[in-house]
């Protein structure tokens, strides 16, 4: 399998696809293109019709290869053609809530998304709008609540497809320094110290690209 | 199994969420809230974190309702609970193509989604910028693809998830009159002519209730 990734630095999607492989050691051939330079459109363009990432290609199908080009997506894939069902919770209840968790991820918290750009490398000081303030405020309340449901563990208990979702959320939210009640910053920590996020953080460290697109806030 | 939406004549994201059932004659109760009056957040902070429809309460379950607040969980909910899979195309290679299509509608398309507010009742003309014909442009190909493949079914043959995420998508470019090409107008008249969607618009009908936010364009 191939998973086509963009700069560990600022691809925020790219991480949340990229971690499910990390995170249960699945072997993974990756292939990172630089955000937004023709390069990147050129090698997409043949192989997906949004030209986006993360993409992954699956060779172990006969005949035809699997393209899966969202993250979600991809992740729902491997769960299933790989992990057995073990990345969502087993509970149905429990798999619903957590679905609804990661969906909400998926389609919203987009004035977070635009002002706090994941920037892995950065310390930030950013002015936020009442928008991505509550944003913040939903996201706290969620693994504070998960946190007192399922203490210093995953946000349900074992590893799961909610996790890879707001990994980049915890780093974002180092990035710009933004406080948090204590179990969400317990949550937090747990994710950014994980032997997955301290190996995309070292792969990140190596780049030196800088995309403007991505830089927002003031240096602290 | 309760199901809370919104005004049919504008909530597209209620359409995705309540299609399932109709598209499968499963027995729910809908409960219509009026968007963004004060009713609708009273009623819905009570039972979800989000505030937002469609929204989910299943109490077939014991002890505890299972309440699931995004439409694609809500799809992958009832499609696993009561369908035995069988929203989803059974191929594991088309099955992540779905997901991926699907995925990219419940992320995505935002230009088109902003300027082009569902309207069931309305007939308009919208300027529209070059981000939304990019959208636009991209469902076209998309459909073509599809129906060039499945001719005259729906998107992956048997009606799936899919479907339910682009049926608003077909009402709004009715809406706005939206040329396609022929292959994308087959599969949008499909959607439009059958037996649930008519439903829909017949229900949405009876609304007289305007809703500003969600009104576009000039009348034609």
């Amino acid at each position: 399998m191939q998973l086509y990734i963009g700069n560990q630095n600022y691809s925020s999607w790219s991480l949340r696809g990229w971690l499910i492989f990390a995170q249960h050691d699945l072997k993974i051939e990756v292939i990172k293109l630089p955000l937004f330079k023709p390069e990147f459109y050129r090698t997409l363009e043949k192989i997906t019709p949004t030209a986006k990432v993360p993409t992954l290609v699956d060779k172990q199908v006969e005949d035809e290869d699997v393209v899966v080009w969202d993250s979600l997506a991809i992740l729902e894939y491997i769960n299933e053609q790989y992990l057995e069902g073990s990345a969502w919770p087993t509970d149905p209840r429990q798999k619903a809530k957590a679905r609804a968790i990661a969906c909400e991820m998926h389609s919203g918290f987009t004035a977070l998304r635009n002002e706090m750009p994941m920037n892995c490398r950065a310390t930030r000081h950013v002015e936020l709008s009442q928008n991505a303030l509550n944003d913040i405020a939903r996201i706290d309340q969620m693994w504070s609540q998960q946190m007192n449901d399922y203490p210093d563990e995953w946000l349900f208990g074992e590893w799961s497809i909610v996790d890879a979702m707001y990994a980049p959320i915890a780093l974002r939210f180092q990035t710009y320094q933004i406080p948090l009640s204590d179990l969400a910053r317990q949550y937090q920590q747990k994710v950014i110290t994980s032997p997955a996020i301290q190996r995309w953080l070292y792969e990140a460290s190596l780049e030196s690209d800088i995309v403007e697109e991505d830089e927002a806030g003031e240096a602290i």
